[in-house]
Formats: structure tokens, sequence, C-alpha cells
């Protein structure tokens, strides 16, 4: 039934353009559970439907990410879905790439969930968001090796998600305060699979119980919109002060943020970017202020970004009708 | 000023009785965090002032717990509170005891929150429910050697209570849905002390992760009223695979309590007691008719409880003032 109706919609000729912002993963103490969703930065992705089963990817970006659609993760996820579809049909990419790869913010998640998000818009909503984070899923196992959805989930549903269950899936959306973030980029390289390697593969039992006391806190902060309590449940005793020494400065980067009136913050994902929550923009700003002093005075080149909580995450922002025959132009 | 207060306070003959409830420590995936407290069964507690520093403790029940005030765990709070309010009268607790001790549903954590809260109530409530919380700890250090509040909160504070932080102390109230709660005590002794010695000080990153999604996901069911979602978090991979083989038929009491139509439970505290949530009274009552059926069935004497979720915790359900000369009668 869904399939007939896939292909039935494929027959028509659209094209979509996406907005697919970056997104912070692990939130401090929710390592590999926790992500949230940002404003700013965003890709730009645009999807056009092709008449043949195949998957074509243009990267409008100096990055050299691999245009292979099996190696590529917008075009895997895409591939996934056809298939499960059994479809006739496939779909064009073309990425302006915003977001840098490697920065810890979801580079690689928002291609993937872009990718699926516009697709599932050209195909009339055939999927939920849940199947959505399925596909997407397999863009993360493309960039990093492991299919996780802490940074996909709150790409595709905005806010703030919890990835309760990766096996089942199980993403409980937590509504996000009015926060704002500030995110700093220091212009360095650190390797998902390295920031994982180092990870000790066993962790103190007393570590654990204060980890999952922290990650309780922060969620009873989010949905309490207890400001306070989320700055106090932004602490990870076990990921941060192993991961941290990749990031130059980062512990002091932090304590100047936290003096200058942040809640609290942390490492984004597995780094090297730092985020820090504020509860108003001119503290937010003075945030960036130090991350820009901080980075300044030892030689590093950086990038910021003052931004909000995003709640609803990959945003379509044109859709469009295209004859048969430019359809047919493009697939050739 | 506080102190001054207290004094003249003490010069008033006043005698209160409050009930003292029985908790759930844990809640399955939350280990030394968080509680609940339970509406059945309570402690009966009447406490009086003495107008001389010292503390008086009768035992009305057949437990043979200590007498001596510094060894009892209603006791070594109130000397406490004593020696901070650097007092020049005293409390004399008759406890008449209903929660077994050694059951798992906070015996001594009652006995330490119903004294403290008894005696705040006489001193016209001088101390927050913080400060109570930190004098009734010194019970439990008494009975366990060990300060924890996973009980003395949620008896003090009643609903779901999380202790982020023991050390400075953290405690979250979590607006408790209406739930029943179905208790079986087995009538075997795990010593709370065997219980914590079992467990492994080391624990699987990967199994912490799995424990920090699902009381991230317990607390967020609880706050969003999601029931399903509580039933699904509550999952121990950590703590319950030790010790529920220090409780017999753990593993088949539990199955077939969830066939009944429980939402979920497991372990209450460190055992040997057992707790399910479910929605109405129906599933609790069928919950129970599961626990007794099975600990016929093995020939192990239990208990059970068939409660709801209480809201306030301890109570105050009487309060007079006696004449001097009745106070001094029982002082000396």
């Amino acid at each position: 039934m869904q399939l007939e109706e896939s292909r039935a919609t494929a027959s028509q000729q659209k094209e979509v353009t996406v907005h697919a912002p970056g997104t912070v993963a692990n939130l401090v103490c929710g390592f590999d559970v926790l992500g949230l969703c940002l404003n700013e930065p965003s890709d730009v992705m645009h999807v056009k439907l092709l008449d043949e089963k195949k998957v074509i990817i243009h990267s409008k970006d100096g990055y050299k990410l691999p245009t292979d659609p099996a190696q590529n993760t917008a075009g895997a996820p895409l591939i996934e879905m056809l298939n499960e579809l059994d479809a006739n049909f496939g779909f064009e990419v073309t990425i302006e790439k915003n977001i840098k790869p490697g920065s810890g913010i979801g580079s690689s998640a928002a291609s993937a969930a872009g990718a699926v998000v516009a697709a599932n818009h050209l195909l009339n909503n055939t999927f939920g968001k849940e199947d959505l984070v399925r596909f997407a899923m397999f863009g993360e196992k493309v960039a990093t090796g492991v299919k996780h959805a802490d940074n996909i989930a709150p790409c595709i549903y905005g806010g703030v998600t919890l990835i309760r269950s990766i096996f089942p899936l199980d993403i409980i959306t937590i509504p996000a305060p009015d926060l704002y973030v500030t995110v700093v980029h220091p212009q360095i390289e650190v390797r998902t699979s390295d920031a994982r390697q180092i990870l000790r593969k066993e962790v103190q039992l007393k570590d654990a119980i204060k980890q999952w006391g922290n990650i309780a806190g922060l969620v009873a902060g989010l949905l309490k919109n207890d400001y306070d309590l989320i700055g106090r449940s932004l602490e990870d005793v076990i990921i941060e002060p192993v991961r941290s020494i990749l990031i130059p400065g980062f512990a002091e980067v932090k304590l100047k943020c936290i003096a200058a009136g942040a809640l609290g913050g942390g490492i984004s994902g597995s780094g090297p970017s730092i985020f820090m929550l504020s509860t108003n923009l001119q503290i937010a700003k003075a945030v960036e202020k130090e991350m820009m002093t901080f980075y300044n005075s030892i030689g590093i080149d950086y990038n910021t970004y003052v931004t909000t909580i995003n709640k609803e995450g990959v945003k379509v922002v044109n859709y469009t009708t295209a004859s048969i025959s430019n359809i047919n132009a493009i697939a050739s």
C-alpha cells in the first residue's frame, strides 16, 4: 500500500530544498543518549526526484566529501530508503555544506537527516520520523562506522531528544526551554573514532551513579524549566575528563564561560567544538567573547555561533513541481 | 536567631504523632538516586518535648531494635538536631513499628524521617526539609553504615525524589503520577550490607549508557505522565542481575506480574521486597495475586501491600499541648 503510494508519488516530478541544522550530542551528562538541535549553522540541501532507481550526490563545498552515494552520509540513507520501498525512482541531492565536517556539531547527521526529510517530503511523508531516524543512521555508519542517533534524532525531531534505546529504537522528545547556545569550533582535528577509542570500556560504579543522577537532574530541569537545576546537572565525571585532553584549553574556556554567566556546557559530541547554554542573548554573547579571547590568545583559529535551540529540526524551505522534461534531463 | 526561637519553643510543652511511611528506593534504574513514597505500610511515632537535653526511645514492637538513642535510627538524627541547636531540651520518642526491619521498604528511613519531622513540628518548623534529610541520614548511618538519602528523601518530601547529589545535598522532587504500587515482602533475610557488597565496583560503559538512558526515560515518563515510557524505562542492567540472585523466584515473579498487566517493577531498595507499578487497582490486585500464588507455591512466608504513591510523605496526625507537670513526669 505504502509502496504503491510512493510509486505513484514518484511519478510526479518535484524538488525540495531543506535546511538541515547542526546538533549538539551528549549534552555533557547524556553520553550517547541525549542531543539538542541548533538553529545555526545549517546545511542547505536540494533534493529532486529521478525517474530511475539511482542516487546522485553533488557536493557544493570544499570539503572533498565522497560523492559515491554508498559512501556519502546523505546517499547511504537514501539507498536504504529506496531499497525498502523497492522503488523504481531515485533522488538527486545537492549539498551546500555550511557545517564543517569534524566540527563535533553533527555535520554528517545534518546531511543524513536533511536527505531523508527532503526525500520523505517528496514522497508525501510516507515515513514517520522514527523511520527517518532509522534510515539516517546508515549515514552515521558511513561517517563513523557506528550507527548512532544522538545527532540524527534531534536534527529530525528538533528540540532535545533522548535515545532511550537504539535496538529497538526508542526516541523521546523533551520540550526544550528557551535557552541560548554559544558554540566555539577551534579549528583542530579530533577524529570521532579517536575520541571514542580513548574512552575506557569500564567505569567506576560510583561515577556511573553520579552520571545518572546528573542526567536525571538534567531531564527534570528541562521538563520543569528549572534553569539552575539544568546548570547544576551539566556535569560529566566519565567522558569529559578523558576527551577534554584532546581539546586545547578546554578547562580554561569552560571556567571562563561559566564565570561569564553561562548555565554550563561542555564538549559538543566528540569535539572539538565546545557549547555553552545561557538564559539570555547578552550572556550568550559575553560567553562567545570569552571563547574568542581565549583562542585568540593561544593562536588557534576558530568559528563561533550564538544561536538558540531549534524546536522543529530539518525544515522544508522551498518546494516546487518541475515538468517531466526537466526531471528526465537531470536524470540522464 | 533560630536557636533562640527553638529554645523559646521548647519551653512550651507539646506532643505530636506522625505516620512515617515506607519507601521504595532505586526505582529499578535509579540505583542510589531515586526513591518513591508509599501510602502503606507506615510506622506510628509519638514524640514529646522534654525539658532537659536528652533523647529517650521506646520501641513498641517485637523487633528488638536498640533503644540506646545513639544506636537507634530515630535517636541518632535527633541527637544531631539537638547538638546543632545547642538545645537545653530533648525528645521522648515512642515507635509503633509496622514496617518490618530488613524488608527493603525503608524501615530505618521511616523511623529517622518520622522522628525529625515530628521534632521539627514541635519546634514550629525551625528547619527546612533539606535540613531534615541531612539529620535523618544519621539514622541511615546507624542502620547501614552509610549515609544515603534515597529512602529518607521520599519519606520526607513524598512522591518521587531524585538525589542528584549527596555532597552537597541536592534533592529534586518529581511530580508523581497516580499509579498503584504492589509490594511483596518474602520473609527471607537480605542484609543491606551484603546486598551492597556483592555489587561490582566497576561496570561496563555500555551498560552504564543503557542505565542512564533508562533513568532519563523514567524521569521524562514521570514528568510527562507517559505510562508506557515509565514501563519501558523500568529496566536495570547493572544492579538487578546481581542482587536478584539473593531473592528466591525474583525473575519468575517479575515475569508473572508484568504478564498480569504491571507497567514494570523490580527489587525495592536492596530487597528482598519486590515492587510493581500498575495503572489501576484491578491490575495492582491481580499482580498481588500472582505474588501470593508464587510464594505460596514455594513455601516462603510473605506480606503484600497494595497501595498508592504517597504524595506528602511523613504526616502529622495528632498534635497536643501537655501541661508542664506532665512533661516533667515523662522526662524524669
